[in-house]
C-alpha cells in the first residue's frame, strides 16, 4: 500500500465544496491549561460529525461507472457508516450497510435517513463485516473497508494538509489510532509540508492494538466497553502499521477516565462536544504536558457523534468529581424535627437540596434511627468537606456516597 | 451615538492576533432541517466564550494613558465581565468587577481567575451597575457599559463585517438582541457591505424590551428566569434603539421552550455547546421556517457558557421530550410475582429500566394494591405508547409521568 502527498493533493481539490474544509485555529484557555500552544482541528464540525466522510468521499470517487451502479457496501454502525452514506446518497450510489445485530435503534435509523441500506447480521463488528465481505463477494458491491485502503487514506490526508497550511507553526499533532488511517494520512501530508512536525498517535488503554504493534509489546488489554468507541479496533491492519512504523513518532496510551476527563474539558474551556476518540488526543497533551511545554501541538477532535444519555451522565459525573454535585447518606434519630434540622444545616452552608431519598425499610441501622440519602449542589470539594463535618459535630452521622446521586 | 462601518474597520485591525476571528461556515444538517442555507457565525469558541471580549477590547484600546493607569469597572456577572477581565489583564490595566451579591460562586471564581477584582453589590443586576458608576466617580475608574457604547459596538460589528467577507452570499443575519449593541454593529457592517442584506434580531419573550420599543408594543413581560440569561435585559437604550430602528428589519421573539430545543438541536446536529442567548438565533429560525426557505441565513452563536448542571439537565428533558427516556408510574397488586412479570414485559419490548421508585407509604391506590415508579430508555415515542398498551392489558395500570424521571 503506498500513499504519497500528491494522492493526498489530488483527495483535496476533489473534496472542495464538498467536504467542510473545518476550522483549525488556537484555542487560549487550552493552552493556558496545558503550557503547549493548542491548535484544534475540529473535524467534530464536518458534516456527520466526523472526519470518515473524506475518506468514504474520495473511496467512492474513485469508482468506474459500472461499480457506481453495481453499489457499494461497508460495515460499520458508527462514524464510517455515516460517512459512505451521506456521499453514497449524494453521488446517487446505492450503498448497504451492515451492522452487528444488537446495534442501538438510533444508529440505524441515523444511517437509514442517509438513504443506505442497513443489513443487521453479526453478534459483532468482525462478524458484521466478514457478511459484507460475503456480500460484495454475491452481489458485486465494491466494500468499502474503514481504514485499510489508499483512497480512503488519502481522503483523511486532508486533514493534515489543512492543518499545515492553516497553522503553519506546527511543531506536534496528535490523533487518535483506530485502524490508523486517519493517522497514517495525516502524518504523510504534514512531514511532507514540514519535514520536522511530530506526529503522535493515541489509543485507549482498552484497546492498544496499534500501541502493542509498533512497540512490539503485549499488552493484556480487556476489549471491553470504552468510551472511545470510534477507536475500538482489536486488530491493526498490516498496512496502515507498515505505515505507522514508517511516519508516526510515538504512541500514547489514555485511560477510559482521561479520556472522559478531556471531553468535559472541550465542553467546559471550549463548548465543542466531542466524542471519546475526539477527545482522546487532549487526553495525551494532558497526561504528557511535559513532553509539549511551550511547543504548539495540533490536536485532531476527530468526531463529536456521542449518545445524549452519555453525554448527561458524564457531565453529571464530572460536576461529582469536582465537587459540585454529592450525595450523602446521613443517619437521623427517628423524631419529628431532625430532617428540618438537617435541612438548616445544609441550607444554611449554601449548599441545595435536589433530591432526597428515605432509607427506612432497608436500612442496617437502630430501630429508632432512620437513614436518608441527600443529592446536594455544593460549591467543589472544600464545601463538601466542610458540610460533612458541621453535620457529624451536630450529631447526624455522614459520610459520602461515591459517585452522583444516581 | 454614531457608528460607522470605518470605525468598524479600524475596530477589526486592532483585534487582529487579539481576539480569534470564529468560523463562519455552511451547516449541513440545519440546512436540511430548516430548509433554508443555515451559515454559522461560531462565538462560542471565541476567547472567553463569547463575543463580548471584541467590544471590550475596543473599548480598552481607546483609552489614554492615565485612563489606562486608573483602571476600568463594569458591572456583569457573565460575558461582559469575562471580556473586560480577558483584556485588562492582558492590557495590564486594573479592573473592578461589579456582581450582584446573589451571584453563584463560579462565576466570581472564574472573573477572579482572570485578574479582575469583583465586588459584591447589590440585590440585582441594576443595583450592581449603579454601585459601579458610583465607584468610577469615586475612584476615577472608567466605566466599561456592556453596549451602550461606541468603541463596542463598533467591537462586536467586526462580527458582521467577517461574516461577510467569509461568506458573501448571505441572504439574512439573525443575532439575539439584550442591549442591542451586538446587532447594532452587525448591522452597520453587514449593510455597508451588502445594502440588500436582511438583519433580523431575536428576543426571549420573557425579555422582550427592544421588541416592543421596537415595535411601539407593550408585552406583559414576565420578566423571570430565562435559559436565555445573555439577553435578559429589561430596558433598551435609547442609543441602541436609534440604531435599531435605522438598521434592523425586524425582531422575533420565542419562548423558553424554543430556545431549549434550539440549543439541543446545535448539539445534536452540530456537536457545538451554545448558551441561550446563543441558540435564539436558531430558535427565531426554526420558528419562521416559511419565511427563511431557500435563503442564506447567517446565525450568530454568540457564546456558550451555559452551567454544566443545565446542560444535562436539559439534555435529559430532550431525551424524555423525544420519547427515549420515560418514567411510568404502575399499579402493582401486592404479590410476590407482580415485580418480576412487570420487569419482564418491560425487558421484552426492548426497552431498558434504569430506575424504580416503590411508592408504598404514600400511594393512594387501595389497600392491597402497590405502586411503582419505574424510568425507562425507550427508542422513541410510539415504543413508549405501545409499552403502555401491554402493560395495561396485561392488567398493570400504567400511565406517564410528566418531564423526567427526576
Amino acid at each position: 500500500m503506498h500513499v504519497t502527498f500528491e494522492d493526498i493533493e489530488r483527495a483535496e481539490e476533489l473534496m472542495r465544496d464538498r467536504v467542510l474544509r473545518t476550522p483549525c485555529f488556537p484555542a487560549a484557555r487550552l493552552s493556558e491549561l496545558t503550557g503547549a500552544n493548542v491548535v484544534l482541528k475540529l473535524e467534530n464540525l464536518q458534516h456527520t460529525g466526523a472526519f470518515k466522510v473524506r475518506g468514504a468521499l474520495i473511496k467512492l470517487l474513485s469508482l468506474n461507472e459500472s461499480e457506481r451502479q453495481a453499489g457499494v457496501i461497508a460495515a460499520s454502525a458508527g462514524n464510517h457508516a455515516q460517512g459512505v452514506g451521506y456521499f453514497s446518497r449524494q453521488l446517487g450510489i446505492p450503498a448497504t450497510i451492515v451492522m452487528p445485530t444488537n446495534t442501538p435503534f438510533t444508529k440505524i435509523a441515523r444511517t437509514e435517513a442517509l438513504g443506505a441500506k442497513v443489513v443487521l447480521q453479526g453478534d459483532d463488528f468482525i462478524q458484521a463485516r466478514d457478511h459484507a465481505i460475503v456480500l460484495a463477494e454475491a452481489e458485486g458491491y465494491t466494500f468499502v473497508h474503514p481504514y485499510d485502503d489508499e483512497k480512503v487514506i488519502a481522503g483523511q490526508g486532508c486533514i493534515g494538509l489543512e492543518m499545515l497550511q492553516d497553522q503553519p507553526q506546527l511543531d506536534s499533532i496528535i490523533a487518535s489510532i483506530g485502524g490508523g488511517g486517519l493517522i497514517s494520512g495525516v502524518a504523510i501530508a504534514a512531514k511532507h509540508l514540514k519535514p520536522g512536525v511530530e506526529v503522535f498517535g493515541v489509543q485507549a488503554d482498552t484497546y492498544p492494538s496499534m500501541f502493542d504493534a509498533y512497540y512490539k509489546t503485549h499488552t493484556n488489554a480487556p476489549y471491553g466497553q470504552t468510551i472511545a468507541d470510534g477507536i475500538a479496533v482489536k486488530t491493526p491492519s498490516p498496512n496502515t502499521q507498515a505505515i505507522i512504523e514508517k511516519v508516526v513518532d510515538g504512541i500514547f496510551k489514555v485511560s477510559e477516565l482521561d479520556i472522559e476527563q478531556a471531553l468535559l474539558t472541550f465542553m467546559d474551556l471550549k463548548r465543542i462536544i466531542a466524542e471519546g476518540a475526539g477527545a482522546a488526543p487532549l487526553a495525551a497533551l494532558l497526561a504528557n504536558r511535559e513532553k509539549f511545554q511551550g511547543r504548539t501541538v495540533g490536536l485532531v477532535v476527530s468526531g463529536g457523534n456521542i449518545d445524549s444519555r452519555m453525554l448527561s451522565s458524564i457531565l453529571m459525573r464530572g460536576l461529582a468529581r469536582e465537587g459540585k454535585l454529592v450525595s450523602l447518606r446521613i443517619k437521623l434519630p427517628d423524631m419529628p424535627l431532625a430532617l428540618s434540622v438537617v435541612s438548616k444545616i445544609i441550607g444554611d452552608s449554601g449548599a441545595n437540596i435536589i433530591e432526597i431519598h428515605h432509607q427506612r425499610l432497608f436500612s442496617d441501622v437502630a430501630l429508632k434511627e432512620t437513614e436518608i440519602d441527600v443529592a446536594v449542589e455544593t460549591l467543589d470539594r472544600r464545601h463538601v468537606e466542610n458540610l460533612v463535618n458541621v453535620l457529624n459535630r451536630e450529631g447526624f452521622e455522614t459520610r459520602i456516597l461515591s459517585g452522583t446521586p444516581d
